[in-house]
């Protein structure tokens, strides 16, 4: 069965994770929204997301689709489709910490757009701009190394050595602290560089992520995305202090 | 064997959704932070978050511990307890829909928090409030609509009745629910009487949920905690409009 994503085309933004674990498994899927409207592409992903006939509609993309089941909200379709890809582990102990560091790492994706958008949701950056070099000063100094120290000290702790977030193997909890260093360096990439000098652990995983056979083939593809000052992780020179 | 929650002993804050499902399946736990330190309470909350013998340490309060398993991020507690409380739903699906609503009212918490900390949560509400003013408006008359809306719809959708959230029984979404709309009517009283004469059927899951025994019960007894100017949900006049 092929799965279905639903997300906005035009950027990484919170689909990026659910796109990154379906790519390291090799798993069998369409980015739906990134066809042409005549396949169900584009605007189409509005109507879906609202479709009546579903009891149990998304408030919002990424929603994924597999068969009859419709799944919203990042973490729990990561959750969804964790076991099936082979990406969580091999307990359900396993199975919830990589659930709960996908949450955490949701947490900082949601202050990290909070940066450039403390004010309303509704209404553009440049409205917003002098909250937003106070909210980022905040993140920058405070939330990032905070956060990514957690992480570090995570792999640290790890009994089944430091090169993996959940047990001795890959799990979505690594493709997603890849994800969101990335997303990281992209946006602050001052900061982010003062940062993870003090976590090599962190380091070396967003570098061995990244040489992932299928994770650099589909890095290099057309399939992912650019990041770009629409999605989440956005980079305005002003907010990286 | 009794669960173990460890949260601030002086707030709802997101413990509280966890303390709800707790106290509505009548379970065996223990409020660990509101004994007194001598058994364990008060400040020994940060300790035991940082406790270097768990190799799976939660990044912030709450977290529950049962066993040997410690679990932290309220969604992730709520995903753990909602089957061994009988308060998931009876399927597979219905877990992961309880899920869904639960991660979807995580995100109105943490706005709601915004509200009035949009620029720094390490800073004083009255160093922000400018900012908050801004934020506050937007929630009001944006956000709160557009989330409660979908809760509606979702009880309207539900094809076993719109009484419940997750099929036709009681699940720690109906209560989460429950103690969403206690927070908004008691941060944004104004803006939620507003927004509430539209949703019919949030307004009578919050006054079933309000009715049933235990939630009775607890909510009458001194366990249940006040809201405050601490927690996530606090009420500034100013904020209301």
């Amino acid at each position: 069965m092929t799965y279905q994503l639903h997300y906005w085309p035009s950027i990484q933004g919170r689909g990026e994770f659910v796109r990154l674990a379906l790519e390291a498994a090799g798993a069998d899927y369409v980015d739906v929204a990134r066809k042409p409207p005549s396949k169900g592409g584009g605007a189409a992903l509005m109507k879906k997301l609202h479709d009546p006939a579903n009891p149990r509609a998304s408030f919002a993309p990424p929603f994924l689709v597999d068969g009859d089941r419709v799944i919203g909200q990042t973490a729990a379709i990561l959750l969804y489709l964790g076991p099936r890809l082979g990406l969580a582990g091999s307990s359900e102990a396993d199975a919830l910490w990589a659930h709960q560091l996908q949450l955490t790492i949701a947490d900082v994706a949601t202050e990290a757009h909070d940066t450039h958008h403390p004010l309303s949701i509704g209404s553009y950056y440049e409205e917003q701009r002098d909250a937003a070099l106070v909210r980022a000063e905040d993140f920058r100094n405070q939330r990032i190394p905070k956060f990514l120290g957690w992480f570090e000290e995570a792999l640290r702790r790890n009994p089944a050595g430091d090169r993996h977030l959940v047990g001795g193997a890959l799990s979505y909890a690594d493709l997603s602290l890849f994800q969101l260093v990335a997303g990281l360096r992209y946006a602050f990439p001052k900061a982010t560089r003062r940062a993870m000098t003090k976590l090599p652990r962190v380091a070396r995983l967003h570098t061995n992520v990244a040489r992932l056979a299928r994770v650099r083939a589909y890095l290099q593809s057309p399939r992912r995305i650019a990041f770009n000052e629409d999605g989440i992780f956005r980079h305005y020179p002003e907010l990286d202090g």
